[in-house]
């Protein structure tokens, strides 16, 4: 069967994302209610799998060997059947 | 109320994602089922709203106005309560 994997890998609390305090900076100066911003990234796959188990297992597998590094980000992983 | 938004940022289908393409390379020689890749961002911010409908609204508007660039990216807002 056919599932989506979606991989979304978040910089550690720990460490510092520049790039998202830049966005929050401009985020109240807009006027917006906004803290503690951070900025990562949302990877999906097309995968064929037995089982939505089975696709799961590959995305982690996905994430720990290449898409997430595993010393500054987290990770999590879900899938949905296409 | 304190809740987190999290705004997921993606290339609209008809862009080309030339990163998703490079990943999607890499993950067929390790030996995955792996199509259609594509790598968007997702952006949590922690804001102050009456509600969790409130909330959602201000993480559209800061989609809207800064977050996504809606020529050529979809967007998906989500909230959870702190």
């Amino acid at each position: 069967m056919r599932y989506r994997i979606a991989v979304e890998v978040m910089l550690k609390p720990a460490i510092l994302d520049p790039a998202g305090q830049a966005t929050e900076g401009i985020l109240q100066q807009m006027g917006f209610s906004a803290e503690d911003v951070r900025i990562g990234k949302r990877i999906t796959v097309e995968t064929e799998a037995d089982s939505a188990a089975a696709a799961e297992i590959a995305g982690r597998q996905m994430a720990e060997k290449l898409l997430a590094n595993p010393v500054m980000e987290d990770f999590s992983v879900s899938v949905v059947a296409l």
